[in-house]
């Protein structure tokens, strides 16, 4: 039986992920990282979701991730807020390498499970620029994650390549457009479906959408 | 500058990694993760060999490890008890992949206090049979870092190839084969030095030193 666990954040691109895994495999399970998000929204909407789609939900706990971010370590160790202050763009739990440290933990939840494969929506093609969403580093981290555990996993990466739009013309074909639409959350203040319309999230989710609709 | 942070327990090998870093490097800072260990003892004797030697010492809570633990997950999520129960071998945080994610964890820590050298004591010679100790997972493991964060890190492994003897020995060349002996903790046991001298920890440090000393 094939199995893969879905690094699951509740917005469109790993819910897209998620029925794409759905397809491809015969058991497939989901893992939420919950590490301070600006919106406990996006929590809800991921385990709405995976109950939804009768998926098994795991949430780990990623509080002590903002024991390495640079606000809290330049100010020597002092009590982490993880509150975001008001108008903060950016939590200030984000730290560098967050993205590794997440598919790392996934891995390990994956084994104790019995599951191989592993399927992340990381993108190339989208603005976000981190490096550890690069294919090559996602290639790096698969041979390291298996020579690190001597197992045999396989990191999917089905939005590496792909354009919003078509993300949004890979849910089409599954059938998936208007649940992706309106059950997922990707807006920076936190509203779902199509969200507030205006902050960079909302901007690039519609004007994919917009562009693969032809309008 | 040279830079370099060491991965410290507060063991035989860490400190005497410690020791190395100190000769090779400008500066040096240290960091020991803090995940349950079996006895206090271990993170109090890493404070003190810290302070001791001058040396900047990072307390990172890894607790957050014990969701990953097969005892914890396979009772699908009750609450996990970080108490190690009376007679228990090993604390029920143990997770695979461990290593992996404190290199990890470390890595992030050193680029944000601008450090980019890495030494750990991890060795293949000794008995611990973990793979991701292994020479090949860290040579893997220092490329995926560099890539996930844009980063030219160094992970260095002064102990590698080293018999527990060698280590003493390296020790004794930089003369601190005493300061190891009396300051540090390896015994699964919680006693610091020579130990309780007959758990498989103790034995394998009291060979390796009688081997050196040539008794």
């Amino acid at each position: 039986m094939k199995k893969a666990l879905v690094i699951f954040s509740g917005g469109q691109d790993s819910t897209t992920c998620l029925f794409w895994a759905l397809e491809k495999f015969d058991y497939v399970e989901a893992v939420t990282f919950d590490y301070g998000q600006r919106h406990k929204a996006e929590i809800e909407c991921a385990v709405a979701i995976a109950k939804d789609l009768g998926v098994k939900h795991h949430i780990l706990d990623m509080s002590l991730l903002s024991q390495l971010a640079p606000n809290s370590l330049t100010r020597n160790d002092i009590a982490v807020d993880e509150k975001i202050p008001d108008g903060a763009s950016v939590p200030n739990s984000y730290v560098e390498g967050r993205n590794m440290l997440f598919l790392t933990f996934a891995a390990v939840l994956a084994k104790v499970n019995g599951i191989n494969n592993l399927v992340t929506g990381v993108c190339e093609t989208d603005f976000s620029g981190y490096p550890d969403c690069r294919d090559m580093f996602i290639k790096s981290l698969n041979v390291t994650l298996n020579l690190a555990m001597d197992y045999n996993f396989v990191i999917h990466t089905p939005l590496m390549w792909l354009t919003k739009a078509q993300t949004w013309e890979m849910a089409d074909k599954m059938g998936k457009l208007e649940y992706v639409r309106e059950n997922t959350l990707t807006c920076y203040n936190g509203i779902k479906g199509d969200g507030c319309g205006h902050c960079p999230a909302c901007t690039l989710r519609r004007n994919g959408l917009k562009e693969y609709l032809g309008s």
